[in-house]
């Protein structure tokens, strides 16, 4: 039977003004174009076959005579074949990575960033996707399935969810899993498996640390040990539950500094009665960043941390560094953050600032997660800052600021869409395209556009690409030899277990 | 992220009271028990480990003491670790088939069934499932993906249906496909491929003839020809929009025979401009039937046809019936519907009768489908005939009913749920589970409990198996050379063609 996405969705044919923004073009060429591939004739005529008529015909009319919304200009017959091949999907999804050792401490953010944002520099976009798929994989390795025995857990053990999710080519290796649970009763965070045996009744797998091989180190500069951190489903919504209730950061903290409650309590909730939150998720993590920085810098290497996370992940992001930089004041702490809402008051900002963490927030335009939490909220406050002279109580956005834009894509519906303006892979999809906040979605940007539709329904039709196509075949079922269809045991590599994960530190 | 059908459920323990009724019991005894397979003490425990720890108390709890609202008896404690085998579906899911030919005749509706439904014997309650699950073969097998460019066709070609769809084990071979189109406008009726080269812009694939091969011949007594008719997915709503539009079966008929307009419109409508409507889909379905019937009488064969349905495919089938019945006066036709909705008036059910069509309907009580059209309609109407004092404009029912009723199972959840009740794998479900109108649940079924949830959400949540599970890994995309998730192409095998199938007749 027809699945009910299907059903309710209408196909429109959009008008040909419209049309005019699908050959996206640019004036900015990096290096990325050297490598693009030589397209033969045959495939040419091949490709041709299978793409939407109406978009070919499109690209065919507007070869010579059109400007786009984004003011780039209208570029040779050259770049629309190029334009079909991607629709196509015959071309490489991504570029060959470039040695950008010498410009490590620029590209770590050194100089926050300041002559590599505008225009966007390559190398530096290669680090925000690399940082940003390893956010998204905590997405895309999440069991969801409340009819799992392990809903809430990681679908792959560490050392095979790389792997897994074709995240090799990275060139890292993920050290540690983490887990995380809230005292405070946060509505739609937790995601608990009904089955009578779940694998844990108050955790979920919230991320992992990952640590760059001798390759990567090699070419990046340094010896990166990466934190990601998952965030939620339901975000928006979310967040509006939890407007506005700061606290200090610590119990016995006596300075200015504040936090959101829920953020802290999801990275500071421990419970001994419980099977892998005996430690708290901050616990979890600074045990094993500090083991590894020992390690490393015990060899005599250069060690630096990347703390990255999407919307709920970007908050938990900033506590951890915040933690990281205040214990391991020699080692440079870096935050990549994708729709990631507030999370503190000025003080902490400027603790943050003080302590030396540089934060690079990718903020789509469109996305209402960012200006959270405190829309209302901050405003009220904001007069009594007027009376009283003090932000205490008032939420800051920390570090600088990547600004995207959903409209600048030609790939993208012209739709209200919150959900899709906040998904990560949008954010991925806009960083690849993203040239400079006065030029137009790059014709070179290399990422699949079909991963937009991953869990959104964001694409434009006429691509052909269904929308919230990431699932698995038939929910995770599996026909048994009798000839029954039930919820298939994992692997045991894949099952997770305290001993593995929980309880490392206190052995160590 | 988590898939939306999840993030809405919301899991409820039942009250204990309800879950008395989980252990299903039977006074009859069918043949299927003389196949149950011993359970090794092992199996016991093994399997016992899985099942949902409220199901186990209860099955523990409730042994000896319980009668549930079915009337039925609490068994032995031999019944209920047959149950926990069942959810741990640790079972065959189907018995082996007796010879049924010495009954021949009886089956297939000689005597109208009448010593056949109560109890329902086992042989016919097999046939019944065997012509179920070819009727559901059209829904599994359809592609309606919009995006995909063979949108509203068979997703597999003929010649391996029934090997995709694990229905060999019937001994059936498909010869021909159906499809239709309709003149007359027919909201939510059509699944139309939303691609650019879509295989057909007018037609869908609306089921298929098969035929029983040698050996299955040989087991049911005659040479058995199967049309299976594919029913619509949101049959209720489509069937208000075509409430009570009665007309005559054929244009030129004079007598007082009238039918649906909009079934009559699918049956009958053809366009030389269509790939494959050319013919209509009774002028496809006649054609191959009468081919079939002539070449197997011509080896001195006993022939017999049978038409099923579910929904609108139940309609089909009526209409089906009434012209093959007309054409081809020697051969027993047997209509098996489920879930149908009227077709026609008195006169048209009257014929039907005279034809000799026998008629055996599945009617789930609380599916208002089987009501439609004309709950209100009809009701109009008969104030209309006590006037008039004819029947010529009020739906009416054919044949034979047999009446099931959800709340007999105890694998169903206690729910209102329109689209659920009218599931054609809830039919299969319940025919399996039937003895008769007044005994409950039979413990001996033997069909897999998972498919309930195939396209519904139907079962017990303690069982745990996800609600509409049926669906294809990514919607069917794959990550090509090029590391890019595409709608691949289908094998040439499974591309639908009209020279293959739409013109056979004309070339014949």
């Amino acid at each position: 039977m027809a699945l009910p996405t299907y059903s309710t969705m209408k196909h429109h044919l959009l008008p040909a003004a419209t049309y005019s923004r699908l050959v996206p073009r640019a004036t900015y060429h990096d290096t990325a174009t050297i490598d693009e591939p030589t397209i033969k004739p045959q495939n040419r005529s091949r490709s041709a076959v299978n793409i939407p008529a109406s978009l070919s015909n499109l690209l065919h009319l507007n070869l010579n005579h059109h400007t786009n919304p984004t003011g780039t200009h209208a570029g040779s017959s050259n770049n629309a074949m190029l334009d079909v091949q991607n629709f196509n999907r015959q071309t490489p999804t991504y570029s060959p990575t470039e040695d950008i050792s010498s410009m490590y401490s620029e590209i770590h953010g050194a100089a926050d960033w300041s002559r590599l944002l505008s225009p966007l520099h390559p190398w530096l976009r290669r680090e925000i996707l690399k940082y940003g798929e390893f956010a998204q994989a905590t997405y895309d390795a999440f069991d969801s399935n409340p009819f799992s025995q392990y809903g809430g857990s990681c679908m792959y053990g560490r050392h095979r969810l790389f792997e897994k999710l074709g995240l090799l080519r990275h060139g890292y290796d993920v050290t540690k899993y983490l887990y995380a649970m809230s005292h405070v009763d946060l509505p739609r965070w937790l995601e608990r498996s009904l089955h009578a045996e779940a694998w844990s009744r108050d955790s979920n797998w919230m991320g992992y640390v990952a640590v760059s091989g001798d390759e990567e180190s090699r070419r990046i500069g340094c010896r990166d040990i990466v934190v990601s951190w998952r965030g939620t489903v339901v975000p928006a919504e979310w967040l509006e539950d939890i407007q506005g209730k700061l606290e200090s950061i610590e119990s016995n903290d006596q300075s200015d500094i504040r936090v959101e409650h829920g953020f802290r309590s999801i990275y500071t909730s421990k419970a001994e009665t419980t099977r892998y939150n005996k430690l708290s998720a901050s616990e979890q993590v600074m045990g094993e960043i500090k083991r590894l920085v020992k390690f490393y810098q015990e060899k005599g290497e250069k060690v630096s941390i990347t703390i990255t996370g999407h919307s709920l992940g970007g908050a938990l992001a900033l506590l951890n560094a915040y933690e990281a930089a205040s214990a391991l004041p020699s080692v440079p702490v870096r935050v990549i953050s994708f729709g990631a809402p507030r999370v503190g008051n000025e003080a902490f900002a400027d603790r943050l600032k003080e302590l030396g963490v540089k934060v690079l927030r990718m903020v789509v335009k469109q996305d209402v997660v960012p200006k959270m939490p405190g829309i209302l909220f901050n405003e009220g406050m904001k007069m009594v800052e007027k009376v009283t002279g003090t932000l205490d109580w008032v939420y800051t956005h920390v570090g600088v600021e990547l600004g995207l834009n959903v409209k600048t894509s030609p790939y993208l519906k012209n739709c209200i869409d919150f959900a899709g303006f906040h998904n990560l892979e949008i954010y991925l999809h806009l960083v690849d395209g993203y040239v400079s906040s006065k030029s137009g979605f790059r014709c070179e940007a290399k990422r699949d556009v079909a991963l937009i539709n991953k869990a959104s329904g964001m694409l434009r039709e006429e691509i052909g690409i269904p929308p919230c196509w990431h699932q698995p075949a038939n929910r995770g079922l599996v026909c048994n030899p009798y000839g029954r269809w039930t919820m298939p045991n994992r692997e045991l590599e894949d099952i997770p277990s305290p001993y593995r994960e929980g309880y490392e530190q206190l052995l160590n």
